[in-house]
């Protein structure tokens, strides 16, 4: 039965893009906040408010007993969690399932698998999803080494079984190396853990970061929305995302795709997740699972034509998706940039009174954020402010989007990270999709030298 | 060759409009600007402007020397009319190109054409586009009137040959109305014009005005773009337009579009065009033909997947389309709503300051404004401030949309015509597409009376 109304445990940007999906379903909306946020946009524009305690997070945005009584009390009968705060916290999910609720989200027992990043991989690997190749357990011997570094392919890396934080770990760049390495990793894995077996990785020296986004009901439909290619990050933040990926080609998309819906179907997985991969020379290697909607859902939403949110609520209204793989078309590009309050050079948060904001328009243009003029940014949260989504025809025609829409983009009163956007936009490695994850991090350093 | 510099003759959100497809196009642009538009975003965002004369318009904006005199000072190499204005103008259109400039629109030749009514509706029935059925000519008896009468079906309407004003014209609804019609009419004509002839057209008495765009390059390739329902009217004012029409089916629109690309490929037509029909009954009645960029193109831009304006700039620089008729494709539905500086009861103008400008954003949702917060809104102008486009898989999805859009925008400090666009939208008879040209009118004076 569908849902008469939500309540969207979170804020910001999400908090508005959820309540958006709803009010565009018929569902009213309960909008939850701390005292720091009690003129934020999603408590404005929500069709209810209860201000669930103080700032940080956890006597508010994380507070799942606060939460549970501002749906009791409005009557909701979903919880969308965004992303972030208690988005991948299975004990929520547990306990807004056990007070009669439905979670807009995968099962506990998913969340918790996927919140294990071992047994994550382990069963991801016996399901079929490919992970970084090497040897499966520790290497009996140089020979073995040698034999499987040459079914994978140098450069290799050789990691203590017992290890972690980098020790006993070597690269070997080619057969000549690889006794040294064997030895050495072998020492340091004694001496650090007591233990000397080691065992062998194929070392991506130079991977991107691509992405897969699926949908699932509780129907047995599984279908993928094609990859994201989120290799620009500093610190493993996210800074630019693209869908699709500049060195996809479709058959690889599509073989990927088989494999991972094949695997989400056996595990009966259900709602949104997206299944993050390292990709170096055609290969993908598996990192980890987010049971959630991402933070960059908008890029495939504008290249499906999809609304990611609506099909998380009708999955969880135990809706069937009600088209399959077949159906499902990528049109053009779309690229996004997440704006954050910060300094663009030194990444200090710049919270704060937003003087002036505006916002770019015209054609291929989205813009997903929940600032306002006169809005002020709390100094207690992430510090995204505004996602600034293109789409274009191809990759060429959504980087010159972007380009006219960021000169066309005003944030003033605070620093943020838009002239960083430019820059990178402007750059040519970038306009030619030349990049890996490492990338970012030199382009950031080049700026601060220059 | 492409264009490196184009000048935009033109103001408010199309010349904005404008300014962002040559941004993406790698053009750069000259914005000219009345003393009034000093501020105006057009003017801060293009790469130079030139001041060519203070409000009203005649001394500035159709001001043809000084807008020659701003391209031949900045070295344009092609002018863009945007729409009013010079836009339709044959001798402006002649003296950019007698410059050496080029005219970002059809010919001199062609906009003189379909610049005369009469002229135009000839041309296009000779070449084969429906017009209202009836007697070509004169009628010679009470029994051919009854004749036609039979064959085009009643209501009829009966005019003077030599008339105008109404005088002369009757109308009848059934054969027994016919000979007091005939006798009636034939005598005003008499006593009004001097001469009894009469014609006979078909009386369309809950029309919808459904246009059709089109784009033709300078080597034989012409492409409709489908149709766009603008028969939301208040004196003929268009407030809300959709793409597609609610009541015409694909293969009614493959057999117009058929009809009428083959008629301007006959004629030799190039760059953008739209030719206006009123239809009842799956007939259409061509009306006229506007040799230029309509406003209201965003929605068939959200449809299509097409930027006409990069179209118009490439048919003008010699470029073939590159695609055919085959290649169109018509994606889920869009309406555009023109929010005016008016007082949404009354229509009366509301210029002034702005005090807050906010557009709402998201998913399927486009803007195309020159507003911004603290903008000063000139009263020597056309009153449209914003054009609110949006885009959903559905006609109902799209309206959703619309609905939850319209909730958020902000303009402040002056009147504008949201409210009423928020009522129109909220209406059964719109929700279900159940309209004519005359239901806005009614809808207004319902709203005035309540």
């Amino acid at each position: 039965m569908p849902f008469r109304k939500v309540l969207i445990a979170n804020r910001g940007e999400i908090a508005l893009r959820v309540h958006r999906a709803c009010q565009e379903m018929g569902i009213q909306t309960v909008a939850v906040h701390s005292t720091a946020d009690n003129t934020a946009m999603h408590v404005r524009l929500a069709d209810e408010s209860v201000c669930i305690g103080p700032p940080p997070a956890r006597e508010s945005y994380l507070n799942m007993a606060a939460i549970l009584s501002a749906a009791a009390i409005t009557g909701a009968d979903a919880i969308h969690p965004g992303y972030g705060f208690l988005s991948e916290n299975a004990s929520f999910a547990e306990m807004v399932e056990a007070h009669g609720l439905a979670f807009i989200g995968p099962s506990p027992e998913h969340i918790r698998m996927m919140g294990d990043k071992i047994a994550a991989k382990d069963a991801m690997r016996r399901l079929g999803v490919p992970l970084v190749p090497g040897s499966l357990g520790a290497l009996e011997s140089l020979e073995e080494a040698r034999a499987v570094a040459e079914e994978v392919k140098y450069p290799v890396l050789i990691k203590a079984a017992a290890g972690g934080g980098g020790r006993g770990m070597k690269v070997a760049r080619s057969a000549e190396e690889l006794e040294e390495a064997w030895r050495v990793a072998r020492t340091e894995a004694k001496a650090a853990f007591g233990d000397d077996a080691v065992y062998m990785e194929k070392y991506l020296d130079r991977p991107r970061h691509i992405e897969l986004q699926v949908l699932a009901d509780t129907h047995g439909n599984v279908v993928h929305f094609g990859e994201r290619d989120c290799s620009l990050q500093r610190r493993h933040q996210k800074l630019v995302e693209e869908a699709g990926s500049p060195v996809l080609t479709g058959p690889e998309r599509d073989e990927l795709g088989a494999k991972v819906t094949a695997a989400l179907r056996q595990l009966g997985y259900r709602n949104a997740g997206t299944l993050e991969f390292l990709w170096q020379d055609g290969q993908f290697a598996f990192i980890e699972m987010n049971t959630r909607l991402q933070v960059e859902h908008p890029v495939t939403e504008m290249v499906c034509g999809v609304d990611l949110v609506r099909e998380q609520i009708r999955i969880a209204a135990g809706e069937p998706l009600g088209y399959d793989q077949a159906e499902v078309r990528f049109n053009g590009h779309a690229i996004e940039c997440r704006i954050t309050a910060e300094d663009p050079e030194s990444f200090a948060p710049s919270p704060g009174r937003v003087e002036m904001y505006h916002a770019p328009g015209g054609l291929g243009v989205r813009v997903d954020s929940a600032l306002y003029s006169g809005y002020v940014v709390p100094p207690h949260y992430d510090s995204l402010v505004a996602k600034l989504v293109v789409h274009g025809a191809t990759r060429a025609e959504a980087i010159a989007r972007l380009r006219r829409a960021l000169a066309e983009m005003v944030v003033s009163g605070i620093r943020t990270t838009l002239p960083l956007h430019q820059a990178i936009v402007a750059d040519p490695e970038f306009q030619a999709g030349d990049y890996t994850i490492h990338w970012l991090e030199r382009f950031v350093a080049g700026m601060r030298a220059a």
